[in-house]
């Protein structure tokens, strides 16, 4: 895998179906990998630092911030999220694409950090079928369905910075179409034109 | 088949194997169709109107021109060729995505009229490669090859309009390549925005 890998960003509501979408897609690929998030979250049992997270205190989460080392960053409650760019790049330049499921506000600053990565918003078939998914899942109170749903239609009010949308109306199309996205990335004429120069 | 197709700009320099991975790419498609192209040049034997071309004389070639019915067109030796808008229009309502192979100066004329097609240029490993291949060929005179590097390396200099580019290095990984960026095409978050306004 001589070709560097692309930073692939995975938005949408909750209930759209994401994570069902990226297994499908990638389960017969081997050029893809996860981003793997720094936190200030201490690790619970079980979890590895490196693999589920790599944990850090506030005093480095800081410093990444100030030094511009995270493609993006959010804290949430009373934690600090965030992307290492080196991560990311390390497993870019192994020839690897870099999924990276976060929220709006993180995938925007990644189109500002990094420009050339593809931001995939993944809808569902529509709200109403987003409602039913919700309240079929049986996890939520009804004040958190509707809060989900009007973030929903605020995100779609946001969303014009990504560069595809997905409807999520058949996983076996999405993941098609998840695959098709990032398989044309690697055909885009402005990442090729130092190989045109060297002919 | 509800969703439009798109037009589907192909170029590149003879040798390249354009024909070779667009035919592999859709064996297994039925949601892709050629344009066809009027022409001033009078049939030939076993030509019929409509299939290898639609058959026009310069009045009405030169109507079509002035009513910007062409979505892009040249003139040859001494006749005319264009790409009919209304006919890749019909196709596209249909479901289709309609293939064009045209050179450079075309697909920048498609770019200024149909701002949305998708733009792809296809290019051999090397011009070396280009070069064996063409001899291999034993069809062209050394002049003609030469002629015809010169022209590749011309357009080389002048295809950074285009949206991509695929190095046809292996015609199974160029085919899949190409079916990915049509299917990609399709999941473009400016031709959704519509939907999105809908929900």
């Amino acid at each position: 895998m001589s070709e560097k890998g692309k930073l692939i960003v995975i938005s949408g509501p909750s209930g759209a179906g994401k994570s069902t979408v990226v297994f499908k897609a990638i389960e017969n690929r081997n050029d893809v990998c996860f981003s793997t998030s720094v936190t200030t979250r201490k690790p619970r049992p079980g979890e590895t630092d490196g693999k589920e997270y790599f944990f850090i205190d506030w005093d480095r989460y800081n410093e990444m911030v100030a030094r511009d080392e995270l493609l993006e960053h959010a804290e949430y409650v009373t934690n600090g999220y965030g992307t290492p760019r080196a991560f990311v790049e390390k497993q870019m330049d192994a020839g690897l694409n870099v999924l990276l499921d976060i929220e709006i506000q993180g995938a925007r600053q990644v189109r500002e950090k990094m420009p050339d990565a593809v931001l995939i918003f993944v809808a569902p078939p529509s709200l109403e079928e987003l409602e039913r998914r919700l309240r079929g899942r049986g996890t939520d109170t009804e004040q958190a369905i509707e809060g989900r749903l009007k973030r929903a239609r605020q995100e779609y009010a946001e969303a014009d910075f990504y560069d595809y949308l997905i409807i999520n109306d058949d996983v076996e199309k999405a993941a098609h179409a998840l695959n098709a996205i990032m398989d044309a990335a690697h055909c885009r004429f402005a990442d090729k034109v130092e190989w045109l120069k060297n002919q």
